[in-house]
């Protein structure tokens, strides 16, 4: 068996040095390293090489990230499988992220820290979690990993997706027609869509004047989704008090952009969610022994759905 | 009954208000209208008034605050019982705090926001939780409600204490013998403690160079606790990495202090648990009704300990 690793070259030395315990029969191959192209049976990148056409025997491209929407479809051999990573890590790291952003943005840290670059000494007036709705776009298996520390710290949840969801204490919206509904209780709203023609731009003025004056925005979801220019009229009107931004358009961002210095942005380089290299490995190798006994694979991509 | 407040006179009128619903037969009064003082039966307050030896028919000194170390014991009268505030409001108030400030630390959020100011898109690793060592000093009711959501974010949890505490996946250490070896792994230190002799300065050079290198602070306890110019010591030497420092002395800090401007120390102003009018305002009231039952009243201040 022939892997081919593509992505950084740190995890991936530390993979290699995994899969000789723990799958010795495997040869792991680090790019640019990568010998005979047609031996290459897996391919686990973020990008695939160029020549991908060389690659004849490939049975499987593995997206090293939660999502697999960074890749031309169109230049994929229409019968490959594509699989994103689904994985441990990747979700507590998500839980991890939208928690602290949550409770940043319920307990005003924005103004708090703004406050200390002002050298101002005021405390303000904090509200019950059960008196702030959070409302999570985007219900999937992270969604619903997301909801399960917000609603034990007593947050006020729902959450919006294109099919209802059954999870106790969190209201179900449903596909546009409830969105209106869903955005007007929400005060703090959490953007985990999957990029798609139906929700790229979503996060735009029109979105924005449905919330509740004052709200604020934890953008974790992928760039293409949220409208910058947008964004910063919300918060220059008032319209949303503040927002938690870990992915953009471009990525990284110009040095120029706004984001960098608006003191009610906190912005992050697209770490909400990273792969840990340890269960990100193992969930690698459980996909291939599922793809080798023939059983269905965790995160395989519907290519006409886009996630 | 007739109770007198002497505190924050918005939520006096918060309180006012809902007592003529839940105890009709109460006379609440608010600062500085008195009237006869030896009239007052409670006294609810930060700082009692001055006068203190004109309210002869005081039977209880309730504090507005979760801590009762601000009152000069010596100036009140010896038999009068001081009862510290314990509401669910305070509780949850400091859970979201902590919560908060240990996945921001947890996450090195202080490096990516100074990341932020300095224009530079840069993505570290992250480590799992289970692989972070949280050590909450001082396990009472708040610190117990504070290991809760802790342990089910994954982190590997200690706290220290006077006598053993039993709480299921924390592991208990006790007393000045075993103080080295909970700092030793404690990777995020979260000072809760109360205010008394023995905890003044505790915060200090030699506490943090028994830390982990490149551990961090959470000091959610009180002012005095905290050497100011010790943590700025360890902060410059690289000993601590960042501190989200809720509580000083002096409280406001002055304009020159380095705190304001520290790029890897959070300030905030005494925010982390606030009272809810509402929840306290049923804390007070069931407290009244056991001291007129006899029964034994939450948070009664034993002197002698300090809290």
């Amino acid at each position: 068996m022939n892997i081919l690793y593509k992505s950084e070259p740190e995890r991936g030395r530390l993979w290699a040095e995994r899969l000789k315990t723990l799958l010795p029969e495997a040869t792991f191959r680090q790019w640019p390293d990568v010998g005979d192209p047609t031996k290459i049976d897996y391919l686990v990148a973020w990008q695939p090489p160029e020549n991908l056409s060389d690659f004849t025997a490939l049975k499987v491209l593995f997206s090293v990230g939660a999502g697999a929407e960074q890749f031309d479809y169109a230049a994929l051999p229409p019968e490959l499988p594509v699989v994103r990573m689904i994985e441990p890590g990747l979700t507590s790291g998500m839980v991890e992220y939208v928690t602290f952003a949550v409770l940043g943005l319920h307990r005003e840290m924005p103004r708090y820290f703004q406050q200390q670059r002002e050298k101002n000494w005021l405390a303000h007036a904090s509200l019950p979690a059960a008196r702030r709705r959070v409302g999570v776009m985007g219900v999937g298996k992270l969604g619903e990993a997301v909801l399960q520390p917000l609603l034990q710290l007593g947050f006020d949840c729902a959450g919006w997706s294109r099919t209802p969801k059954n999870i106790p204490g969190v209201a179900s919206f449903v596909g546009e027609a409830q969105l209106g509904a869903f955005l007007a209780r929400s005060d703090i709203l959490i953007c985990l869509l999957p990029l798609t023609a139906a929700t790229e731009n979503i996060l735009n003025a029109d979105l924005f004047s449905q919330l509740p004056p004052g709200a604020s925005l934890v953008h974790a979801g992928r760039g293409k989704q949220l409208n910058h220019q947008h964004l910063l009229n919300a918060l220059e009107s008032g319209q949303l008090a503040a927002a938690v931004v870990d992915v953009t358009s471009p990525e990284p961002l110009p040095a120029d952009h706004a984001f960098w210095r608006h003191p009610a942005i906190w912005l992050t380089p697209h770490i909400a969610s990273q792969a840990q290299p340890e269960s990100a490995l193992t969930a690698l190798l459980e996909n291939i022994r599922r793809f080798e006994r023939g059983e269905p694979m965790h995160g395989l991509v519907e290519r006409e759905r886009g996630y």
